[in-house]
């Protein structure tokens, strides 16, 4: 019994719609909006019988599925342990997102700690006790929860959402919508990073930042900023030990690990960076990721889910 | 700005519907389905403006909303770092159950180590090399992935569910239920404890145990055999070291996590027993709970979800 690599999936296949019938489902979308798959995918008879890996997706990609990180919008946070390198979404926070690059490029961040891991919920860093100037930073920036929908590019997922009339990706990111008021919003899905906010809705600034690491805490959504998305050196994060002061704050018997740099990428010598593309979610390639999450035909899986929730979903990050 | 405790929620007040509402909607449910605030709690309009805290929902609990656990329906890891307590549900995976205590009781564990590490998936512990004797414990048990939903208790969530017809809970465990095909299943939440098997659906004896510790990986439902839950100590299997080899398992060069022992919780003597209780979910309590977590009304939120995910709710444990 080969149990060392089993239940898990060793194949993680996808699975993609007749072409026919993916096209019929594009003449009924809406304009603008892109289909994956469709309802049509839900069920067992209606999906092609030709399995995919999610490697052979990708490794079929064309190389304008991807998009190399822009240096103006990533930043790397140095850990003892590691780098981890978060892509900001300025289309959809812009003043939040310009606010902490211009603290990142004062050296805010630099010699400050983790400060907060909270099981199944987030970790945090910043100057938890505000000894720091914010220097030609804002103390307090707007609230960016929401954010109109209209032109915004959205790839829509077919099944249905607990929390959202709509969900699904644009610009490598999930996104909800709720098109009757033309609004979206990003969602807390796993490794999502946010700007801590107090009581105020414009009470944060970027100084406290936070990634989710459990479950996705929908409930946040529309309640807080959120900026980006670790793209990689997300498990450095998340194997923390958890804090044991309320809300998973360290107390100051507990050692912290130290931050020892958060940089702008495009402030770092070229040799010196991560050069990672992630693949863009208006692609037929990433249509073939999510049918590959919707229904898993591999040998382990004897009942495919039919159903994907936005959080199950990964927006595939490679080295270019 | 007081930051430190900043954004994330302070308080967690809960919410209970107006009691005539509460008794309309209980005459509008099945018989047999307990209902959790209904449709009409999902709308900021239909919720009393009564915040209760989640603390303050448990401090009023009456001692019978409480279940403790049944020693010889619990387990103990021993872990360098402490002790991982898993609720059992035998009334769900008898068999597997069956087999696993059988397991413990020769002692299997004893000495193995965790073996697999995943971010955002799963911990998996047990004799990743095969070198133990089963002893008389079965090498194959038959899948217990679902079951008859007739006659059992069912306390149904309102919300929409992406992956199942229905959602909610029984006996303190989280299950997805079909109610045309009168079958139900335990729900792949985080805590989560599961058994490994090979593509053969019969080949899961209990040797190999998974606890969920990332994002609720849902496509798993209905695909293996559910067993329990971790109740305390889940921290410890959370923020381990993520494994470097293929699918998260440490390679031979990482240094693994010893199991010291695993015991159900019958053997051991009762002055070290970690005596617990469980919150119903049957109850008026935990009706509050839930609807604590659907509509969060405390100064900090904002925008109440007015819906929440079965995998977002917890199940209190308090010592006894």
């Amino acid at each position: 019994m080969l149990q060392r690599t089993s239940w898990a999936p060793r194949r993680v296949p996808a699975l993609t719609l007749p072409r026919p019938l993916f096209w019929c489902l594009v003449c009924l979308a809406l304009p603008g909006t892109s289909v994956l798959g469709g309802q049509a995918g839900a069920t067992e008879a209606s999906v092609a019988s030709k399995p995919l890996t999610l490697e052979a997706v990708l490794a079929a990609s064309k190389p304008s599925d991807w998009q190399p990180l822009d240096p103006e919008k990533t930043l790397y946070m140095q850990l003892p342990a590691g780098r981890v390198v978060i892509q900001l979404a300025p289309q959809f926070a812009p003043r939040a997102v310009d606010n902490i690059k211009i603290l990142v490029r004062q050296g805010y961040f630099d010699g400050l700690a983790i400060e907060r891991v909270q099981d199944n919920f987030v970790t945090q860093w910043g100057d938890a006790d505000h000894t720091r100037s914010l220097g030609k930073a804002e103390h307090a920036v707007p609230a960016e929860f929401i954010f109109s929908s209209t032109n915004v590019p959205f790839t829509i997922l077919p099944d249905p959402d607990t929390y959202a009339p709509e969900v699904g990706f644009s610009g490598s990111f999930p996104i909800a919508r709720a098109p009757k008021l033309e609004r979206a919003w990003l969602v807390h899905c796993y490794a999502m990073v946010g700007v801590g906010r107090d009581d105020d809705v414009d009470s944060g600034n970027g100084s406290e930042l936070y990634a989710v690491i459990g479950q996705a805490p929908r409930q946040l959504d529309r309640n807080i900023t959120l900026v980006g998305r670790v793209v990689q050196g997300m498990e450095l994060l998340a194997s923390l030990p958890r804090g044991k002061g309320p809300l998973g704050f360290y107390t100051k018997s507990e050692p912290r690990v130290p931050i020892e740099s958060i940089r702008v990428a495009a402030d770092v010598p070229e040799s010196q960076r991560s050069h990672l593309a992630v693949l863009r979610t208006d692609t037929h390639t990433f249509e073939e990721v999510v049918e590959s999450r919707r229904n898993r035909r591999d040998s382990w899986y004897k009942v495919p889910a039919g159903r994907v929730d936005v959080c199950n979903i990964p927006i595939p990050v490679r080295s270019r």
